[in-house]
């Protein structure tokens, strides 16, 4: 069985609904065994509640804490305060530890207290544990789950050792080497014990090179490091490399995804969800959108306050106010290219905040050539539309304004990092709203200027 | 070893640098030696050609094809053009054909041809077979190093297999089962087989349940997928089924970092870049971003054509102008918002395109919510400053815009979807431009309405 195509989704919805309802219990806990878990948390997500509970009570047990994990997070709540007796319980401790704690943190107190009562002692204690450090560590997303070995092992030892305790792990492609103290000495590949002759040491297989996460490192580090080393696992130490737990490589792509989606919203000036777009409800979105374009408009104040000083220029010479927007927008366009630019590189480690220098010196150049370009091509659009003298003014800003612009973009991101706020609240709207007010300030300064020479020379 | 902190880096760098200009050869060695892959990587970046060509002579010889690969391009080329003899040939050979693909597609052809006549003849066909796939598919991103099983084995005689082939192969953590022909069957973690009693048959332990890649298909379609069904390794199969190779994290892992990052740049009206932005020259910035702003400079002239029409309206009531920027911003943040809402929302799959209805609808109530209370709070700010008719103007003005650019910033990301662009161009700065001449047309036409009303009630 292949994953479901997007066409055959609605086909296999009405198909498993119409099982369900004719209480057909057999064909439909078949049809359903035949799904891979995320093609069957889709199918879930379309139901009635009642349909829900009942898909979930023909689910394999083993199968049906992992589709739980795909249901959006009120459909979860949903169905935790409507399972009954065994299967709640079956659910809640066959679920993984961290996706466990994912779930639970956004509970009210008394509901998470009511679940970790109907769980095993262990996966209670697993819980709490996890819980006790603060959200977005990488201690909210380790699993205990894992397999240590001991260095003066033999390879055959090692090999009977997985086959032992292997079905309980999350992960067995990657061990953990560790002391008596369970303290952490390497990682060993699932495939380098493969290879080996059973003879061998466990101890002759480390190379001593590993990659260890602190339990109180930003969930930020997993990805970045993960993603450096070409890790699936990363062993979670304590202050004392004691070995507490590991991370795997798909809650930190799960991750990873989240992060990326926060800076995208951030650069488009809107708060970070807490939910999922589709999730999220009208209050929620209106209340991550207001706040900051309220915050722009306080910005967009001082462009007008700009306006009101020169409104006598302005009026004098109306011709001026045609080119308000190409001027002011072009600003906020090169300003917007490269604060994205920086951002992005930034986020990717692809720039490092030392190399503020040489960036910045970039951007100088770059805002050059475009503000020669830009101002070039204006500066002929201004001359056909109203003369010299405009074309002059006109040419003039626009070479300014993209410099500045450009200059504002590029070092924004770094001092927003300096002064420790994420740099991706300096997207468009943000630089824009700044590129506007510096860029009407240039336009009437040179208007000024060009126009007072003008009565002068003339 | 654990990996290199940033702060000890120029300490490294100043070290290793030292022992190879000192010729102490074997302590270069050993220093290099205990350093993982990109963590050399990042020193040999920052030496000059001379010092890399030592360097790279003093690695181990597997090692130092998976250096190579975090190198800059440019200094990927420059190697290959200075490597002698044996070490270019090792180099080329033993690097994953994925990798050696990707750095051959953007020589010049002479230089390939040179490049493939000193490779393995197996290694070269490998890497005509990758080249042979358009770029940016499935099919240049492969490796053919992986380990098939046949059903009909025991799991013993299977695990004897994987420990003869397994020192080639890029992954033994998923098997995949194949018929005489080659045919894929299913695929198989190790871990079942591991787990398993040697004498069971391979036929036993699978469950039909896999998931494949075509040849043909565009590589976002192996990030999705990968990421949906949380595997580490896909296999690639051609259109009869036959399978041609595997995918793995690791790459799939590259990939997506590099398309989330030109969906950044195109949301900043950025064509994507072919290099990383610390890499990209002065004038390759400046080609990539000077199309975008030329085309929203023509966005833009609608806007001053708005302005010319009303001219005589704007020149009789100045004061107008003071509410130019706070209004045609506002539309455009608000409008920047609800696209970068749904550009990143369809480009998880958070949103499918056929869910524009609901998310049309979500957005225009929650786009008439913040046109309420942003027109509530400009229309005080126009009555406090120019009295009861501008505020009324400016107040009706603000919901109208707030309203109509938030619905375009929505609408936009599924109408470029429908029309086989990239929804992520309709980020903030083509919205921005868009939103301010809608925003003008707004404006003047109340103003214009309200102040005829105003002179006819006088």
């Amino acid at each position: 069985m292949t994953p479901l195509a997007e066409e055959e989704r609605q086909e296999s919805f009405d198909e498993i609904r119409k099982l369900i309802r004719q209480r057909q219990v057999r064909a439909a806990r078949d049809y359903l065994t035949n799904l891979l878990d995320p093609d069957v948390g889709d199918l879930l997500k379309e139901m009635t509640l009642e349909e829900r509970l009942t898909a979930f009570s023909l689910l394999p047990k083993d199968r049906a804490s992992d589709i739980f994990t795909f249901l959006p997070s009120e459909q979860q709540e949903e169905l935790l305060d409507n399972l009954k007796g065994e299967l709640l319980t079956s659910i809640l401790n066959e679920m993984e530890p961290d996706d466990r704690a994912f779930i639970l943190e956004d509970l009210p107190d008394e509901f998470i207290e009511k679940l970790l009562s109907v769980m095993r002692p262990e996966e209670r204690k697993h819980t709490e544990e996890l819980m006790s450090y603060p959200p977005e560590t990488v201690g909210r997303i380790y699993t205990p789950h894992y397999i240590s070995l001991r260095a003066e092992w033999t390879v055959g030892q090692a090999l009977a050792h997985i086959r032992e305790k292997g079905a309980e792990a999350e992960l067995l492609n990657m061990l953990f080497v560790v002391d008596p103290a369970n303290q952490l000495i390497d990682d060993l590949p699932l495939r380098k014990l493969i290879l080996a002759n059973p003879e061998d040491s466990v101890k002759s297989l480390l190379d001593g090179n590993y990659v260890a996460l602190k339990a109180t490192d930003d969930r930020e580090t997993a990805v970045t490091t993960m993603g450096r080393y070409d890790m699936v696992a990363l062993p979670v130490v304590n202050e004392n490399n004691t070995l507490l737990g590991i991370v795997t490589f798909d809650d930190v792509a799960d991750i990873a995804l989240e992060e990326t989606t926060e800076d995208f919203h951030k650069a488009g000036s809107v708060a970070p969800l807490a939910t999922s777009y589709s999730e999220a409800g009208i209050w929620a979105l209106f209340q991550k959108r207001f706040g900051w374009l309220i915050i722009l408009v306080l910005v967009n104040l001082l462009s007008s306050g700009v306006i009101a000083a020169y409104e006598d220029t302005l009026a004098s010479m109306i011709a001026l106010a045609f080119f308000i927007p190409l001027l002011i927008d072009s600003g906020g366009n090169t300003g917007s290219q490269s604060a994205i630019l920086l951002i992005r590189a930034l986020a990717t480690g692809d720039i490092k905040m030392s190399q503020w220098a040489s960036a910045l010196g970039k951007e100088l150049l770059v805002g050059l050539i475009l503000g020669l370009a830009m101002g070039l091509a204006s500066s002929l659009l201004g001359l056909f539309r109203g003369g010299f003298e405009i074309g002059l003014i006109v040419g003039l800003s626009m070479m300014a304004i993209v410099l500045v612009a450009n200059l504002i973009g590029a070092i924004l991101p770094f001092l927003l990092t300096k002064l420790g706020i994420d740099p991706a609240v300096a997207g468009s709207p943000l630089i824009t709203s700044i590129a506007d007010t510096v860029g009407l300030l240039i336009y009437f300064s040179i208007a000024t200027m060009v126009l007072a020479g003008g009565v002068i020379s003339a």
